[in-house]
């Protein structure tokens, strides 16, 4: 088959034009790929920085986020027939120990994650155990049902904070920054403020459903210190005292932190109501200074660290948002290609020129 | 002043054009009202029947749903002066015991009702403690604000409930059914089905937003029995597995019963998935056969009753959905009239020609 | 192999000196029974009551309760392996559907029930799927081992309705409701009232750690009737009146339903206070008058359904309990038998001189 | 009356002979004190740290933790009545705003705190609106009626986090660290393991039911570097793998911060499973390096800031648990002494000879 694997300990993938099918496990299910989604996790591998280059095995298949026809099944397997039409689950757990056992099997221990620690889906077939199979409804189009897995993620981060009635606020509005805000709207947040440093993405929240988006970017200071710290180090931000304005004075009851940039915590934990919640799904690089102690203490926040999404609970409420039709992920799905073109597309999501990628995968 | 108020142990109420003025004391606020809501109680007291017979003493204002402009302050009042827009809520609590002080005022022990155990609110003037007192957001028109006490009992019944991302079944789309369904939509409800027998309420629960909405109606037996039990006895309606098909065979997720009735809640909880939530707002009038082994034990069901609303937290909840801009009320309240019109009103409210009535109280 | 089984439509059991072993497919683990709990539910078996007579298919080995070893595991068995001592969940599930995949397996469509529907543990090896495998922990006796099913029905309906810190009314002290006194109390109860008609189950309630232990028995009214209701029918009960005392007038918080009679319930639910939580785990034998308006909408209760334990987060929580060391099952665990005396435990059980009773399978 | 005042802009506290009393307005009460608590925060005051000196004003009567009778009620006060022993919260909130109307008053905004923005308790009468007061149950001795406060925080961290049938860590055995201990055990929690460096509160830790107490103290690197960083900053501590034996590999569900201090901090969310709570009561005295990715995010933690004691949830709480007869505080609550005796009080508290100091105000 022709698949996409990391040919080396360097940049970039290559196609290896006839890679040996994946070996059927007696509990596994053998995949025909159609659509496959180009995650940030992606990039990663692709650009092979740090946590790439400790991590990701080279000879692996990349690509977790697809759909596509099962072709076989297992000799153990009861539960899906070759025909139907399906996605899956990325994390491969073990089934046993406590989180895997009590509805939480996506932190669960000694996890696999498809394209990383085994080959994954750019590819033309993709084996996955019976377990993992998310049959998709016939009503989602193809193009959506390749990127669950990170509609999932916000999907995930939306509704373990609730924002049912509520004000929230969106810090970074990267891809799942953007499905966030309109997942939170059909999700029945009644306003939602966003902060991003980039126009273009700050417009199209807006577009989503957002009620305001503020550019949080803040020049650099000059060069010759004019004899005191800059003002925007001390001051809160005239953004946080408006949307304070437009909360009675309280601010956002909901935080979802998405860009995973010290300084937008800081801000977005500054913004947050007391009392108010916050869902961290944004990964800062290395631990930083935090102030625990107003942000969280003294401010009686509860704070949610997201990890992947809930298997199965996520997707169910994610078939039922776009069952309820109220998800707008047109503009957010941008570019469409076909497999070969794999270079292209991580070049439009360097350059920015694309939001979400997906990759077809003809036969 | 001029005040409606029963007049004597029957029917109707009487219009007095020189009430005197309610006493203010040291923590109350008197309150111009210019607008109040008919509530189905107050019909009820209209009606005279049985429940108003037993409950309420001839000779009160009746009313508790308005909103006016204070206009004087007792002497240890603090948290509010004259000139401002205020509605209130009606539960008056002493403030001593466990649900009072611990943020459910609403069943607290030793309640009164305003309009029902002391003079209400269709009057020029009402008098309330200052815990009781609502402002009123400036961008809500005053015929929703008027009406901010029965939209209270649907946000409270939704909320309690929580319908971001689910299927929900709303048994009864009367005055607070109606407002429920505008209200589960904005809260981010996926799919909303509704029963009722009344064809028009049906057709403008699915303007505003119902996926579905089915007439109950059973046209009794025939009169001459032909040897074996009606079939609609026994057998799952049509409705019901019309729900089920649209939910994955498994039924949907949240029941918000508004009727009150037997049959309806029997319905409702036939449908409801099992593990399902039910929020129970509509009254039995009394005992009846109930199937809690089947609709509650082994559905692994939650079940919730709804009484008033929280005191404030729903308030706080309505006030952010009509900001949130997506509740539709313009065909709910139907009538506005001045005071003096009452009886239309409660005519209105009788036939069903109306559904929210709401008096204009002039000066 | 040894194994007790209905060999007629009627009551009583039979033992089969030479039934053949169970066939082991791919994914299930075959284990040697050392300990078996005779439930309720068997003694119904037993019986041959209507329901056992509609449901129990001739020739089944019953039994659903149990602790044993691993001798075999199927081919594509990966959690497991020979020599492990566990117990397993008596409930299995398809692995598809909403609640299978969602962490309530336990009330997932399609189950098939141990030693109801499938061949059951009253005999020397049971097969089940390796999903429903539980590891015992090494500290937990074997006696103990065997009756984690019903013990975990306690655990379940205790750790749903959340008795920490709070005062629990548990009505009906059989089996369970015994369990549950020491499983609320090891919870975090703190304080414990129970009904029952049972002065030695009454008795037994205290010693585990009840506060207040009512006999609820009313004499039935005299045959000649003495021109009116009998008293009972309409007065608040003096033990009712007792619980208020001790709560602040209010009523315990928490009910735990455990009996399943009408009386019980209504009794149950006139007691709780305003707001209270409700955990219904007793099964009423068929639906009857309930005061739905009183009980549950203007109480404002919270009423949970109680189906089986969950798949596995109550064995987890079971486990915790059990190394926590304040339960306390020696007096509610009174007889440990040769499975060739289950005759006499079957009679121990009815007569009521015994609690629980063990049947040993011995080699 | 006598009462003890910050005199100056420095060091400890003064006892004036002649203190005028306490004006009373028309909601308030005004209460003899008995016996008064000495907290934390007044020690704060008496040491006159970077904090007190930015935040109290001179010339108040400091004292927060009380209890004592009531001797006058303002004109407009319907709720309590002269001769009620009471307690009060010390937190005094305006009634408007968010949190103040929906049952969080204890984070509302423009709160004042009793002997810290206000005259206090260290007197012969303090003066509280009468929604603060708290009727203390008469099975509650006066000494333990005096810290109520304190107790609220330990009973507001262990209900928030929620420890029924789970494992708890608690780092930080100071006062309420302590008091955790004794209030987690009788709220459910079934193994409590502590940290601390003060071998006699391990101890004492342990007598009050904690499972294991570990001695988290590190001795600081020679002076002499051997060429490499110090091996306690890069190893998982033995006492985190010993917890994790206990816990099934996992760590455990619950952690409880009493400490504030980054290290234990750290090593308390190194410890905790992933899928854990965290409740933070420990006040961090500054920002500092915190690794949320790990600790938050990829752990999928639930991180609850916890400030102050809910009103008036907390104190039911602590009602139900002193009623329930499981709270140890005979060791906490170390000395008693009259109020004259303020300077050995305080003595007491800095030399850790005593653990809960009461002062008592005889008249």
């Amino acid at each position: 088959m022709r698949a996409l694997y990391k040919h080396h300990a360097g940049t970039e993938l290559k196609l290896d034009a006839a890679r040996a099918l994946p070996a059927v496990g007696p509990r596994d299910v053998l995949i025909d790929v159609t659509h496959a989604g180009i995650c940030g996790t992606d990039r990663h591998i692709w650009e092979w920085d740090a946590w790439a280059a400790s991590r990701i095995p080279v000879g692996i298949v990349t690509g977790h986020e697809f759909v596509g026809k099962i072709v076989r099944v297992g000799a153990a397997v009861t539960r899906y027939r070759p025909g139907q039409r399906v996605s899956a689950e990325g994390h491969i757990s073990p089934g046993t120990g406590y989180n895997a056992r009590t509805g939480n099997a996506h932190i669960a221990e000694s996890m696999q994650i498809l394209g990383v620690d085994r080959d994954g889906c750019f590819a033309q077939y993709v084996c996955v155990p019976e377990e993992n199979v998310w049959p998709v409804h016939p009503s989602v189009p193809d193009a959506v049902a390749a990127v669950l897995d990170p509609l999932g993620n916000a999907v995930h981060t939306v509704m373990s904070a609730g924002v049912s009635a509520k004000t929230v606020l969106i810090t970074g509005v990267g891809i799942i920054g953007l499905m966030a805000v309109t997942v939170a709207k059909a999700a029945g947040a009644s306003r939602i403020f966003v902060t991003d440093v980039n126009p273009k993405r700050l417009e199209l929240a807006k577009r989503l459903g957002a009620a305001e988006a503020y550019n949080t970017y803040v020049p650099p200071p000059p060069r010759e210190p004019t004899g005191g710290p800059h003002p925007s180090q001390f001051a809160t931000p005239e953004w946080i005292r408006d949307i304070r304005r437009a909360t009675r004075g309280d601010g956002p009851d909901v935080l979802l932190e998405m860009s995973g940039h010290p300084a937008a915590i800081h801000d977005g934990f500054s913004a947050l109501r007391m009392g108010g919640t916050a869902a961290l799904l944004g990964i800062p690089s290395m631990p930083f200074t935090f102030d625990l102690t107003n942000h969280v203490v003294f401010k009686a926040a509860t704070v949610l660290g997201i990890n992947g999404r809930k298997m199965f609970e996520t997707w169910y409420q994610m078939e039922e948002l776009l069952l309820g039709g109220r998800l707008e992920l047109g503009e957010i799905i941008t570019h469409e290609l076909p497999m070969e073109q794999f270079a292209q597309g991580f070049r439009l999501m360097q350059t920015g020129e694309g939001i979400k990628i997906v990759l077809r995968i003809d036969h």
